[in-house]
């Protein structure tokens, strides 16, 4: 007699995969208005923004412009060169973050700062802002124009604010909820809604869509801030500790430290002063993040903000669209990358 | 017998007054927008932006808007709010710039990136630029947003070109007034020829004070660079040389290198490559830029510039508006400071 194992079927990861493929035609027109607009009679223009451009992020937020606009059934055309504007807004922010934060790496290659200098890279980032709100012009909508000159100001506050509330070791999960809110969600959000200003929906679309930006752009700030310290991801031998030699207290932290007992918190207090930067310090704060299962802790949170934003777009009709949308929320938590 | 000594009544200087009066009570107006407009949930940023705005600058651009209106009759409001967009705009410019030249003093005070670090300089700028736009989108004329996210780009593409001409000893007259047109003049035509929008004239009146304001803006630009190398400021004991120290190829070292022997021009070499920047190769600058007439000759292209700024607005009938505008134009290039 033989016994038959049994096996669940392994519930397969949730991943980008089907936004990319919902989303990959649009943004082939979505890049070549990228590769167009950021030319310039200034040929160290092109050449910086391309570096960090061409360096291959996920391009989450115009996917989410083309996606919102996929679940609305847009037909059109002017989504393009809108989610393009989305994509230079930041741009924008992250070469000046990365002068800001004197970061010398993204996505595995040197940053803008390191190889072109300071200087050209803040001034580039001036320009695609600029160019960013001259693509809004041409497509012409004030709407969109309030929603994006809006989310801009909000990104620099919460920029502002982050900066702020570095090194300080008593900013609370809400300063912390608020300025991810500022410097993450707001784009997130912006990129959702004005798909349904380009659609020509009702404010209720346009507040479903925002609140799904949000909650999603909250959820995958939350993740990021975790993967910075996961004792798994530490042994696949991946970089990380940037948020902690910079000081900067993000949500593992943050719990952990409220976790602590008063030999630990004199760690922390050290290390967010700027005192405990060594390669050691970083594997006994991921220790000690472990210990207190913060990173679990933060996780959970997230996936809190992505069901929240799943939940936002119950409402509308099943869709390839709404699936995609929903893996995504899912993907946004889970990731280890 | 007495003689009678005819003495010829002193042609007074040309002066901002004619201008400062003309605009003070609407001025009173845009400063009132931009305390308002300049707040944030976050301290810091109106902390530091008010730190160079209440530093005193000239407010030429929001006048030259002012201005621009009155000069056309308009008797509505909504240039208030526009004029401090543009000052918004000039302001986080002014807030880059000095990170991008590392400066350390402006309009007789320590920068903002001396007092408040790079970072939040950096930051509060994108906040201003933001802000600016938000203004813009109140207001509601695309055409005005269209006219001032193009000067936006276009600033921004002047001061990498200038970035990258710096410490360039083979920089010629036409590369730089290329760069000037675009980082100063860029804003001062935009300023001008919103208030044509806003007034709802015909395109003519508009590229009228396009022409006006990009004139004058060259104009300024030159006497400005004149300044920082005339024997005349040197000896009232005034603060110059901060291009000189930066390897900034402006005219009077193009106009003076172009006439130097070979011993000269191998001082301007070492100079602008960076290798002479004390107090005494500073003051052999300011000599041999003497020595050549090359302040007297910036000023003159200057005088050519306001002449064509003041041409540009013939046109218009007489009114204390074009008696201003016609003496800021002279004054842009009398002034010693």
């Amino acid at each position: 007699m033989t016994a038959t194992i049994h096996t669940l079927p392994r519930k397969a990861e949730p991943s980008l995969a089907p936004m990319m493929a919902l989303v990959a035609e649009g943004m082939n027109s979505v890049n070549a208005v990228i590769l167009d607009r950021m030319q310039s009679r200034i040929p160290l223009i092109p050449t910086l923004a391309g570096h960090l451009i061409a360096g291959g992020g996920k391009r989450m937020r115009p996917m989410l412009t083309l996606a919102s606009a996929s679940l609305l059934g847009y037909g059109g055309s002017r989504h393009y060169k809108l989610a393009a504007a989305v994509e230079f807004i930041h741009t924008a922010t992250l070469l000046h973050d990365d002068v800001v934060d004197g970061s010398d790496m993204r996505r595995g290659k040197k940053t803008a700062n390191i190889v072109y200098g300071n200087p050209a890279t803040v001034l580039v980032g001036d320009f695609l802002f600029s160019r960013s709100f001259e693509l809004m012009v041409e497509d012409g909508s004030l709407k969109v124009l309030r929603i994006l000159s809006n989310a801009s100001a909000v990104i620099s506050e919460g920029e502002v604010d982050q900066l702020v509330a570095q090194r300080q070791i008593e900013t609370t999960e809400e300063m912390y909820l608020d300025i991810i809110a500022a410097k993450t969600a707001a784009l997130f959000s912006a990129a959702c809604r004005i798909a349904a200003v380009v659609a020509e929906r009702d404010e209720a679309d346009e507040l479903a869509l925002d609140s799904y930006g949000r909650n999603l752009g909250i959820a995958f700030q939350l993740a990021d801030d975790a993967i910075d310290y996961d004792s798994e991801v530490a042994e696949m031998g991946k970089d990380q500790g940037d948020d902690f030699r910079e000081g900067k207290m993000t949500l593992p932290v943050i719990l952990a430290y409220a976790r602590s007992d008063a030999e630990e918190r004199k760690f922390w207090q050290e290390a967010i002063a700027g005192d405990r930067s060594s390669d050691e310090d970083l594997a006994h704060a991921i220790e000690l993040i472990r210990r207190h299962d913060a990173v679990n802790a933060t996780r959970e949170r997230a996936r809190m903000y992505a069901q929240r934003a799943i939940d936002a777009i119950a409402g509308f009709p099943a869709s390839a669209a709404k699936v995609a949308m929903t893996e995504a929320a899912l993907f946004a938590v889970a990731r280890r990358f």
